[in-house]
């Protein structure tokens, strides 16, 4: 161990910084498989709040980079390590501080993994809406970084949505506390909001003061399989021009009901070129609500429509949509792309992703948040194959490429990280690009904080 | 008119810059009716955003000083004027460039006024929410730079909640465009909230994209009578902490309703301590919404529950809450403050608050937005008696200081202005004043937007 590590290791408690080669590869990467990663000096697991400072305060004095990290289930990269870092994971700071009833409020440390956060205030009758398919794994400390999505946005909206207030671990070791506990308050600038979604760039998130709501009814599901992609787009735009309020609606296309039914049969349309998933949960008026969207998937096209008959059969389809991540893993290498584009472009992105796998001859697999014109169209290529590589990424970036001709943008929640640092630039424009540079200064004067991610 | 407004005159279309005496006193003042005010050198009234720009780069070049403004009906002075300051009135760019119902979203000039925006949009079946008391005359862009409440944020959220891009001229006249279109987008910090809620101290906003809702069933509505406050609040705490969403929970105190039914008879009950004036919008859920709540209110302690029998009787209350600001400007000159405070405080408000009019022996009116804790107390003092404003403004900073002790805001909706500038720090702590600091430096190196604001 070199000086300056000794001299980190005095100033935590035992077992805090640990720097063997066993643990510190297994925090290099996070699930962005195509991504680099560099080599870290070691990784520390801090449990207070004071320990953060006093890794950033050693950090700043010796300029060394830090690299937070939640439970690196990202998907672009943006808990990679870089040479000489140190990885900073919060995974050990996971209490949950308060969950109050009357203010609809819980105050809790980054390391709370969401799902035990989303079962905690069920508990007492609350919801804590946002829900990325890593729910189980991911912590909320990594939500917040990236502000994630998840299935429940189209009618709730993103982690950013239920963020009041943070307290954050500066660059030099202060602490600042941002936003407030109150429903609202406008006071000064909304510090909140720039931290949140900067994906460790800015500040480092040690306590969270989260907006919580009533528990909804359970919700009532109705899946659409339709023998036309265009068609189950049309019946997109209508329900959501139809003044229905979904509280999930999701698509899968032919290539992930066949890569989901090969990984575990469950029993899906594997010859029609898409299926709808879309739920109501609102209570009695959830049964009409699903029998609406069905009707207009009907009037569109669908070749089947069929609700729900029970929780059991809802539950069934959720957990075939949320297979669709590990079942693509199985099929090669992939580029997971995060595309959004207005609802009224979803058709001109679809014929164009047609004419890109044309073009460029890959395999691509297309599930999506579809009700929030927010797709993961994900290139699948063999491992190894460095002809199959480079075919890849062309496709991958024609893909961003044509969301941003669309109107859209290139990451609709998963985030820039280093596999889309590239892109940025490209979506915000110069004069956007600068402030958001300037802005990372003034944060991050001596860019210790995750350099070479996001900008 | 000097060389440099000459200059300025030249760039611009015939009647875009005023400087006669008449019309620049028009428009030195907002709403805030003690706040000073500077002398202007005129007033540009542009219609598009080359004009903005233009009156920008004359700014930075002659480092004039910018007052951008809406319709003038903040509360905290953020639109007076300062001395030398060119008066920037957005009031002509008044379009409704695009309502798009498969995307939900508005796009719009920030002259709009946001009842003309509610009613277009409605007329598609689609609603936007915030409702500031103003919205009939105030305007989307003073909504967006004050991030504006109002009644409906219980239940939907505040005017930020609603943006998703905005178009906005820097300090040089560079354009920006900031955030989206799209429901999600996570590429880069986000400047859009960092802009909304600034008071036009970071850039002026010339195009907004909102996000809109499928309108809400028609709403109906609770009034309880109580006759201790105290117990109000406590109902208040209960209906919150039930799982029940009111789309709307005012408060009107005793001297708010006396003060109400002395300006128009609206047959409130003057004898009360206090009334909650509570609505569901959950269409057929409504009347069982508003009778639980109702039945909350007499548990704890109301003289009187009535749930309103139609539209009428509902519309006639809201009318009520809606006229306790002109009403109390019949009492005297005003101070009107904005504390919002966690549900749980609410009652060591009221105690507090009761406290510092026996000391201060002001007459203090305290209507509020008691589901969201964001109460409006309004010190009242005879105009031209020296020693009530002093003890008038003795009690303000009072009110504001026990917002602060129970963990709250010195604003909930209204902004900092110049109103409580010498406040901000106290609430955000020398750390995040001092970022924020160094934000507005990024966006305006020169100082010439909105000097004196805010920060």
């Amino acid at each position: 161990m070199t000086a300056s590590m000794q001299e980190l290791a005095a100033q935590l408690p035992e077992g805090v910084l640990v720097t063997d080669e066993a643990t510190t590869e297994a925090y290099r990467f996070d699930s962005a498989s195509s991504c680099p990663a560099g080599r870290p000096l070691g990784v520390v697991r801090p449990t207070t709040t004071e320990q953060v400072q006093a890794v950033l305060r050693w950090a700043t004095r010796h300029r060394v980079p830090v690299v937070p990290q939640g439970a690196r289930t990202g998907l672009s990269g943006a808990a990679n390590a870089v040479d000489g870092a140190l990885l900073l994971s919060l995974v050990r700071m996971d209490r949950i501080l308060a969950v109050d009833e009357v203010d609809q409020v819980a105050v809790v440390q980054p390391g709370v993994v969401n799902a035990d956060l989303s079962r905690a205030v069920a508990d007492v009758g609350l919801f804590y809406p946002p829900d990325p398919s890593s729910w189980e794994m991911s912590t909320i400390g990594g939500n917040l970084a990236t502000n994630a999505g998840g299935l429940c946005c189209v009618k709730y909206g993103v982690t950013a949505d239920f963020v009041r207030g943070l307290e954050v671990v500066l660059a030099d070791g202060e602490v600042v506390r941002t936003g407030r506990r109150t429903a609202k308050g406008v006071a000064g600038y909304d510090l909140t909001r720039l931290v949140v979604g900067s994906e460790g760039t800015l500040g480092v998130i040690t306590e969270a003061t989260l907006a919580l709501r009533p528990a909804p009814e359970p919700a009532l599901t109705m899946a659409a399989v339709f023998d036309r992609t265009t068609d189950a787009m049309t019946a997109v735009t209508r329900i959501m021009a139809s003044g229905l309020r979904p509280s999930l609606m999701e698509f899968l296309d032919r290539a992930s009901l066949r890569a989901i039914q090969a990984y575990r049969d469950m029993g899906l349309p594997v010859d029609a070129e898409a299926m709808l998933i879309t739920q109501s949960d609102r209570g009695p008026l959830a049964a009409s609500d699903v029998a609406a969207m069905g009707a207009i998937c009907a009037e569109f096209g669908a070749a089947e429509v069929a609700v729900a008959e029970d929780a059991a059969e809802s539950a069934m389809l959720l957990q075939a949509r949320r297979l669709v991540g590990p079942a693509v893993e199985e099929l090669g290498v992939t580029l997971v792309d995060d595309v959004a584009v207005p609802r009224a472009r979803l058709v001109d992105l679809l014929l164009g992703m047609e004419k890109i796998t044309a073009d460029t001859g890959v395999l691509v697999v297309c599930p999506g948040h579809i009700g929030d014109g927010n797709m993961h169209p994900t290139v699948v290529f063999e491992r190894g194959n460095e002809g199959a590589a480079a075919r890849a990424q062309e496709a991958f970036d024609a893909i961003m490429r044509l969301a941003l001709d669309l109107g859209g943008t290139i990451t609709g929640e998963h985030g820039v990280g280093v596999l889309k640092r590239a892109w940025l630039r490209e979506e915000l424009g110069e004069t956007s690009y600068g402030l958001q540079r300037q802005i990372k200064e003034v944060f991050d004067p001596l860019g210790i904080l995750n350099p070479g991610k996001v900008l």
